[in-house]
């Protein structure tokens, strides 16, 4: 499999490389990682993401590079990166002139197999973890910029290395990319400690509706319009709030009900990993994983939260 | 210095470990898992905490098995563990019957060399690291409870491997103790989402005083004896509260106001690195290390805040 890719990297010239709509750390980490290698290898390189790359990851060597726009020309190959479902991949890839092949690198257990190629293993940490074997299999070094890429791809898809795909090998890569030189305390400080004001400003006020279920397994909080109004934010600063909610003692499904229209709420789901959130979600005709699930509903708050809890009492 | 620690382990027969007041995730860990590896040698152990062993890491084998008290008995030989100043030792340990040595592990750059042999490695993560390289050393496995305990020591320590003793080895070691089996995100779930709820609620409280100086690059928030009452909460639940003011971006140094008795405030500072935040604790007869300090200061919150604040703006 990875000499199948790597072999295709060699006999061709230009590549296009793609990842998720609202790119996290390892599809923008991942894609930075091996466009930085492509270039080094003197090959064609262009980074297409429907949406810019998140402020956060901006520090990332190559990140300006990205386009949201594509170049009028053919690929000889197009990588699609961290993408469980085609359709999430950069939405204009499919109005590219002409793409030769497709190489589908997933770390997903339900990644689609789309690809001509396609090098999918649930078992990697990260997409990442699979950018950094196709570099030590081709018997090439991990420079530096690369390094930082590929650490900022693995710290961000194991949540600090406290998920349990923090295995042995996303260890022994951490510690090799560490030792290029990478500095652990700024990355740190780039990913975790340079929020927005305005986000702490928001916590404030969403963990003031923190309310729990009848026998505490289950608590929640809001933001509502008027929140964000009073405080100057915007919808992308609650990213990571439905972690607050679930990291209390004996909570096993977290509930954020985030209102995004008068009237409309988005709820998002976490479990501790007993509850499949998915199913709850899927009720209320949503959709997700087994531990991060959403689904959109209509109402007062009142209402929503009420259906929301209903459900839940009589699911759990 | 290893090989002579070795020695000492094979010839004596009684050993007492012991480690610093309000013992950290390191102490508790590093300690608990020297414990283990001399009752597995045979070894006649007591493990004295002048504390008890924090709820957090109860879950720890042989955490149960630590002692305020003393037994009355001599003993060959005490481990002081992650101990930067003897007098944060264990304070019965002066108490007992006969010690026949010190031997002193730590990784404190200001480490006293109070031992009788002093093992001090300021490029070790963790304490943990210390007792590893012992363990791998004299030619023994680590287990699943000594990769439990070391896993914990150096998981907090490096603050989830964010912070810049993260270096290559501690993540090579992260590495190979979990590969002995123990899961990541159970530990975790142990360590950071376990919060008792009235944690979260004293947040809310604590971050809706969130305020900056003129320029934002220093954030604090307060907590008063009333937010206390009225979430039902204790001193302890405040500890990393002063870590989200310090999150914010262009935030140097965060500042945490805590009530005490009326009309006494600790004050705590954080700083992101560039700012020695330990001159500033000095100003006010306090103390502490480049990157955290503290004081002690008399005065109703507007005036403590005043001082500080004041103080602030003139030696940044
Ligand atoms: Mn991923
Ligand atoms: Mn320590």
């Amino acid at each position: 499999m990875i000499e199948s890719i790597l072999r295709e990297i060699r006999i061709h010239r230009s590549f296009l490389i793609t990842t998720h709509e609202n790119p996290d750390g390892d599809a923008v980490g991942s894609s930075l990682a091996l466009a930085g290698y492509l270039k080094r290898l003197g090959k064609d390189v262009t980074v297409h993401f429907c949406d810019p790359v998140p402020e956060l990851y901006r520090f990332l060597p190559l990140a300006d590079s990205v386009r949201q726009d594509l170049p009028d020309q053919d690929f000889d190959v197009c990588f699609v990166l961290d993408v469980g479902e085609f359709r999430r991949a950069g939405k204009l890839v499919n109005e590219c002139r002409r793409i030769g092949m497709f190489i589908n690198i997933d770390h997903h257990l339900t990644c689609d197999r789309f690809g001509t190629i396609n090098y999918i293993d649930s078992a990697a940490a990260a997409s990442g973890v699979l950018v950094y074997r196709l570099i030590k299999a081709a018997g090439h070094d991990i420079d530096y910029d690369t390094a930082l890429a590929l650490y900022t791809s693995i710290i961000t898809d194991t949540g600090s290395f406290r998920y349990s795909n923090a295995n042995p090998e996303a260890f022994a890569i951490a510690g090799e990319l560490v030792a290029t030189g990478i500095n652990t305390w700024s990355i740190a400080e780039k990913l975790y400690e340079s929020q927005p004001r305005q986000r702490l400003e928001l916590l404030a006020l969403a963990l003031s509706t923190l309310s729990f279920s009848a026998n505490g397994d289950c608590a929640s909080i809001t933001v509502t319009l008027d929140m964000y109004e009073k405080v100057g934010a915007c919808a992308e600063l609650t990213d990571g709030f439905v972690n607050y909610p679930r990291s209390i003692r004996g909570v096993e499904v977290a509930v954020f009900f985030r209102e995004i229209q008068p009237h409309l709420f988005k709820v998002g789901f976490r479990s501790k990993g007993k509850i499949d959130v998915s199913s709850l979600a899927a009720a209320f005709g949503g959709g997700g994983h087994h531990n991060a699930a959403g689904c959109t509903l209509t109402g007062d708050l009142a209402e929503v939260r009420k259906q929301v809890f209903d459900h839940l009492e009589t699911a759990l």
